[in-house]
C-alpha cells in the first residue's frame, strides 16, 4: 500500500491538521534531543574544569605556604578557585537536573505519545489498502468484505482520536515542564556566571533540584 | 668520584647556601611545572565549554524562532549563552597569556639557571676528584700537578660564583614575573566568574595581553 502510495497509484486517508502536529512533534524531538546532547556535554566539561579548579586550588595553597615571596598572590588565587569549586558543584546539580527532565520529556514522555502515533499510521495504511482493494475489484463487495473494512476503519478512527488526544495533553505537559526547566537553566547558569552564590542556592532549592549541596 | 662520595670514601666541597638555594629552585621548578599543566587543562576545557556554549545559544535561538509557546524563554536562554561566549573568549586570552609567561619562566628563564648550575657541579665533581687525587698519593705533588688542581679551583669558583649571581637574578626576575602574573589570573578569572566584563576587559587590557579581543 505504501509503495502504491508512494507511486501515485492509489488514494490515502489524510488527516492534515493532524499530521501537521505530528510532523511538528517529530522536529521537536529532534531539536531537544541537539539541545539534550549539548547541555550533557556542557555538564561534563564544566565537570572536568572543576575538577581541575580544584586541584588548581590546592596547588596554589601549598605554593603560598611554601613561598614567603608570593603569599598572598597565591592566596587569593587559592581561594578564588575554591569558592568556584564549590559554587560549581551546585551548578553541577541543577545541569544534572535540566538534562535528566530532558531526557524523561524527549525520549519517554514524547516517545510514548509516538508510539501510538505509529499504531495509528499502520492503522491508517491497513485501511487504505482494504480500502483500495475494495475500489479495484469494484462491482459488489460481499458482506464479510465490508464488515472487514468497517471494522479496520473504527480501527483507524479510534487510533486517530487516541493521537489526537494524546498529543493535546503532551503539549500541555511539555510546554509545562519546558518553561520550568528553561527557567532553571537560565537562573542557575546566570547565577553562576555572576558569582551570585545566593541566588543560585535558592534557585536549585526553588528548583527542588535533588542532590543539590 | 660520585661513587666514593656516596660511599662516604671521599670528601666533597660544600657551599652549604648555594646548595640550599639550588634545591628550592628545583622544586620551585616541579611546583611551578604543576601549576602549567594545571592551567592548560583549564584553559582547553573552558575553551571546550564555551564552543559548547556557542552551539547551545544557537539552538536556543533556533527553537525561539520555532515554538511560539516558549519564545521569551528559549530566547533568554540563547541570549545567556552568547554573552556568556563573548566574555569566555577575552578569560581564554588572559588564561593563554598567563600560560605562554609560565612556560617562558619555567621551562626557560629557571632551565637557563640551572644549565649554569650543572656546569657548576659538574666542575666541584672535578674538583674534588683532583683534590682526592692529590689526598690519596701523599707526598710531594710536582709542580704541574698543582697547577692542575689550581686551574679546576679556578674554574669551579667561577662557576659557583656565575651560579650565585644567576640565582638572585632570577629571583627578583621570578619574583616580577609572578607577581603580575598571579594578578591577572585572579584578576580575570574572579572578573569572569563574577559576570562582571568590563573588570575583565579592564585587566587583559591593564596587562596588555597579546589577542585579547
Amino acid at each position: 500500500q505504501l509503495l502504491y502510495e508512494k507511486l501515485g497509484k492509489t488514494s490515502r486517508t489524510v488527516d492534515t491538521d493532524l499530521e501537521a502536529k505530528i510532523e511538528s512533534l517529530r522536529e521537536t524531538q529532534r531539536k531537544y534531543n541537539g539541545i539534550l546532547r549539548l547541555s550533557s556535554a556542557l555538564a561534563s566539561q564544566l565537570g572536568a574544569a572543576q575538577h581541575t579548579q580544584r586541584a588548581l586550588g590546592d596547588a596554589f595553597a601549598d605554593l603560598a605556604q611554601k613561598s614567603p615571596e608570593l603569599q598572598n598572590q597565591f592566596l587569593y588565587n587559592a581561594d578564588t578557585q575554591r569558592s568556584l569549586t564549590r559554587n560549581g558543584e551546585v551548578l553541577l546539580a541543577a545541569l544534572h537536573f535540566f538534562n535528566n527532565s530532558l531526557n524523561t520529556l524527549t525520549n519517554k514522555t514524547i516517545e510514548d505519545t509516538l508510539l501510538t502515533i505509529r499504531q495509528y499510521e499502520a492503522a491508517r495504511v491497513e485501511y487504505d489498502a482494504y480500502r483500495s482493494e475494495l475500489e479495484a475489484c469494484g462491482g459488489n463487495p460481499g458482506e464479510a468484505v465490508l464488515a472487514r473494512i468497517e471494522r479496520h476503519r473504527r480501527h483507524y478512527e479510534r487510533l486517530r482520536d487516541d493521537s489526537a488526544v494524546k498529543l493535546q495533553l503532551l503539549h500541555e505537559n511539555r510546554v509545562k515542564v519546558m518553561n520550568k526547566q528553561l527557567l532553571l537553566f537560565h537562573n542557575a547558569v546566570s547565577a553562576y556566571f555572576s558569582g551570585n552564590n545566593v541566588a543560585l542556592e535558592a534557585a536549585v532549592r526553588h528548583f527542588s533540584v535533588p542532590g543539590a549541596p
